[in-house]
C-alpha cells in the first residue's frame, strides 16, 4: 500500500515514526555531499600515473614534426585527434583539440556565433531580436548557466527515456526562426542518465528548422562512460546522420577526457563538418596561438589508442559500479511501493534522477540540509532554476565513499518520506 | 661615407659588387627562419624537468585543500598567484591564473566588453557605433589581429624609445569617446624591446579619457626576460599609479610563464583591481568551470618561489644573450655608418627592430624570401599588415641555431644594401 493510499490514521503514524527518526538524525551532526558530479579520490589516483607519462627524457615530436612544448598547431596534434576520432567514431579531420575544458568550448562556440554567426546565418546571433535554445529538461545547469550568461533565452522540452519529447521539439524548431539550438547530452544524460534512442537522433537529424543556422549541440561527456562494458546503451552516430540528412552544418559534438583522466586537466575536443570547421578554425586563430599540447601527447602517451581508454573506463566502472548498485538498493529497501518518489535506472554516467511527488523536491532538499547532507538544488537541472513540478532531485553518487554514500541515502529515503507524508497530510 | 653620400659612380659599383655577393648567395640554397619569436630547442630541453616536478606520488592538494585534480577553483591555485605576485608586485588576491594563453586571456576580456561592457560601461562595447584602440606602432600583431577579428578599429600611434607618444595618445583618448583601449608591451617591447620610462608610465596611469570604461591592456609579456640582471631596464609599477591616480578600473595587466618554462604549455594570468575582478570572475564562471590547476601546481614545484624564477631566468639569458650579441655584431659590421639602416638595441625580450631606409623594408622581405631567409612580414608589425614608411622589419633571434643565426645575419645584412642602393639608385 503506497502511501497515498494509507488511511489519514496510518498515515499520521508513519509520519510521527519517520520525524522521530528525522529528529534523532540530525542529532548525529553528519557533513555528506551528495551534489558533486565529479570522480572520487579513487578514481584520480588510478590515473595518476599519466603524470609520469611524459618525462623530459620524452621525445617531445608530435607525428606532424612539431615540438609540442613550442608555439604552434592550433587545432591540436594529429595523434590525439585520433583517439577520440576512433573512440566517438568521428573523422580524424574534422575535430579540433581545445583546452582542458568542454565546457569552455561550447561558451565559446555560442559567443562566436553571437558575436559571427554560423554558416547559414543571416547576420550574428546579437543582431537578432531574440535568440533562443531548446533545454530538454531536467539538464546540466551549466549549459543552462551558459546561455543564461549569454542573453539566450531557454526555452524547457520534456527529457524522456528516449531522449528529449521529439513531438515538442519538432512543433518548436519548425515555426520559430529565433530557435538557434539545441542541448543534447545524448548518453546517460545528466541528470536522468537517459540515452537518446536511434529514432531520436535521426529525427533530430532530419527534423525541419525555421532557422537556417540552428545548431545540435552534442555534449557526448558520457560517451564511453559504461558501468559495465557487457551490458551498457549504444548510441547512434548522429555525426554522420546530419550529414546523410544534408544537415551537416548541424552538429557541434563535444567531448572531454575530464572523466577519464582529470577533471580539471584533461583534453577537451570539438567536431564539425567542413564549414563550421573552417570558421572555426579561423575565429580561434585569433584567440589564441594554440591549447596545451603537452597534455595532449601527455593524454596520448597514456592512453596509446582508444581500446586502451576502453580499458580504463572499465576500471573506472569497477570503482563507480558499487556505488550505483548502492544507490539503487537504497532506493528500492527504503522507497520502493511508497508511491512517494520513482528514479531513473542508468547504465553508465555519474547521474541518478530521483522523482519526488510533485511539490515535495524543495522541502527533501531543505531537510536533507537540516540533516547535514547537501544535495544539487532542487529546480537546478531546469532553466533558471524553476522546476514547476518541484518533483526532481539530482544524485552524485560518484564522489563520496561507500560509507559516506551509505549514510547520505538513508538520510535521504527519510527526508523523501517525510517530505511526502507531510505533502499528503498537510498538502 | 654613407651610401647616400657616395657619388653615383662608385654607388653603382657598389651596387654591381653586393648584386654580384647576392646572387652567389642565392645559388647557395639557404633555408632559415628569423621570423619565429619563439624559445629555440636548449631553452626547451633545459625546462623540461618541470615535466617530473609532478609525479603520481606527489601531494595534489593546493594549500587552499582542493585536489588539483579535480574539479574547482575557478581563478587557480593560490600558490600560483603568490610567485606571479611577487614577480610583478602584484596583490595576491587580484590575479586570476587562466589557461596557457595570456593571448587567450585578452581575446577573451575584449569579447566580454563587447558582449557585456566594463565597469563603467554606459552599455556593451557591441552597443557603440564604434569601438577603437590605439596600436602603438610597430607593436604586436597577434594584438592586433584580436581587434581586427573582433571589430575593434586600431588607431596607430608612434612607438618612441620610452613609449608610445604620449602626447598622441593623450590628445586622442581626451576627445575621442570611442576610444576604448591601448595595446601596451611595456617592457622589452615586441618588436622594438623598448621599456616604458616611468613619465610613460604615469602619463598612462593619469590621463584623462573621454571613455568613462577606457582600459590599459597591458601585456607585460617579457616582464623578467633580462639579458644580464645587473644591467636591465626598470619598469615601473602601473598597478598602483592607476589605484593612486583614481583610475584603478583603467588596468588589465596580463603575464605568462610562456617564456619561462613551455610557450605552448605555460600558465597565463591576469590581474584586475576589484571591480573588474568581480565582473571578470563572474562571467568567467560560466565559461569554464577552472583552468588546469595541475599544471599550476606543477609550475609551483618547479619554480618554488619568485627568486628561483629569476635564476631559470638568467639560465635562459646565457642562452639568449650570445645570439642578441652576434645580432648587434653583425649589423654594426654590416651596415654601420652605410645610412642603410639603424636597429634597436634591447636589453631583454625577444625581439630587434631593423629600420630601413623608408620604402626598402618589403623589397629587402622578398630579398631575404628569394635567398632562403624567412622574416616576418614587412608591415607585419603595424596595423592591418601596413606601415606607410616601410621602413621596418623584426629581427626574432632566438629560434635558430648560433650558426644559422649568422647565415641569416649575413644574408640580411646584404639585402639591406642590396635593396637601400637600389632605392638610391632606382627610385
Amino acid at each position: 500500500m503506497t502511501y497515498q493510499e494509507l488511511p489519514r490514521s496510518e498515515a499520521v503514524l508513519e509520519f510521527e515514526k519517520v520525524k522521530k527518526e528525522y529528529e534523532q538524525l540530525c542529532e548525529k551532526g553528519l557533513s555528506l555531499d551528495l551534489s558533486r558530479g565529479k570522480p572520487g579520490k579513487e578514481q584520480l589516483d588510478m590515473v595518476s600515473p599519466i603524470l609520469r607519462a611524459l618525462e623530459d627524457t620524452d621525445e617531445f615530436i608530435s607525428e606532424v614534426g612539431l615540438d609540442v612544448r613550442n608555439y604552434g598547431g592550433l587545432d591540436g596534434i594529429p595523434e590525439m585527434k585520433r583517439i577520440f576520432a576512433d573512440l566517438f567514431g568521428l573523422p580524424e579531420k574534422n575535430i579540433i583539440i581545445g583546452g582542458n575544458s568542454s565546457l569552455n568550448l561550447m561558451y565559446d562556440t555560442i559567443t562566436r556565433a553571437m558575436m559571427f554567426g554560423v554558416p547559414g546565418s543571416v547576420r550574428p546571433w546579437r543582431k537578432q531580436e531574440k535568440i533562443k535554445f531548446l533545454a530538454p529538461s531536467p539538464g546540466y545547469d551549466r549549459h543552462f548557466i551558459v546561455c543564461e550568461t549569454l542573453g539566450v533565452e531557454l526555452i524547457p522540452v520534456n527529457m524522456t527515456p528516449t531522449g528529449p519529447d521529439m513531438d515538442q521539439v519538432e512543433a518548436l524548431v519548425s515555426v520559430d526562426e529565433s530557435i538557434k539550438g539545441i542541448w543534447c547530452i545524448p548518453k546517460y544524460s545528466n541528470p536522468d542518465g537517459y540515452t537518446y534512442s536511434d529514432e531520436t537522433v535521426d529525427r533530430l537529424a532530419n527534423m525541419h528548422t525555421a532557422a537556417p543556422d540552428f545548431r545540435i549541440f552534442w555534449d557526448n561527456a558520457y560517451g564511453v562512460h559504461d558501468f559495465d562494458q557487457n551490458d551498457h546503451d549504444e548510441l547512434k552516430d548522429i555525426f554522420s546522420a546530419c550529414k546523410e540528412a544534408g544537415n551537416e552544418n548541424r552538429i557541434l559534438y563535444f567531448a572531454s577526457t575530464s572523466k577519464m583522466t582529470f577533471p580539471g586537466a584533461g583534453v577537451a575536443m570539438m567536431a564539425m563538418w567542413d564549414d563550421n570547421l573552417k570558421q572555426a578554425k579561423k575565429l580561434l586563430g585569433a584567440q589564441t596561438i594554440g591549447f596545451d599540447k603537452v597534455n595532449q601527447l601527455r593524454h596520448v602517451r597514456f592512453f596509446k589508442n582508444a581500446a586502451n581508454v576502453h580499458q580504463l573506463m572499465e576500471k573506472h566502472a569497477q570503482i563507480l559500479r558499487p556505488r550505483f548498485e548502492l544507490v539503487m538498493k537504497k532506493l528500492a529497501e527504503g522507497l520502493g511501493g511508497t508511491g512517494c518518489a520513482d528514479w531513473t535506472k542508468p547504465k553508465g554516467g555519474y547521474f541518478v534522477s530521483l522523482y519526488t511527488m510533485d511539490g515535495c523536491a524543495e522541502n527533501v532538499y531543505q531537510l536533507c540540509k537540516t540533516a547535514g547532507v547537501k544535495l544539487t538544488e532542487a529546480g537546478g537541472a531546469f532553466p533558471y532554476g524553476h522546476n514547476p513540478r518541484d518533483n526532481h532531485l539530482r544524485l552524485a553518487p560518484t564522489y563520496p565513499s561507500l560509507s559516506d554514500l551509505s549514510d547520505a541515502l538513508d538520510c535521504l529515503v527519510l527526508c523523501v518520506k517525510y517530505a511526502c507524508l507531510n505533502k499528503i497530510l498537510n498538502g
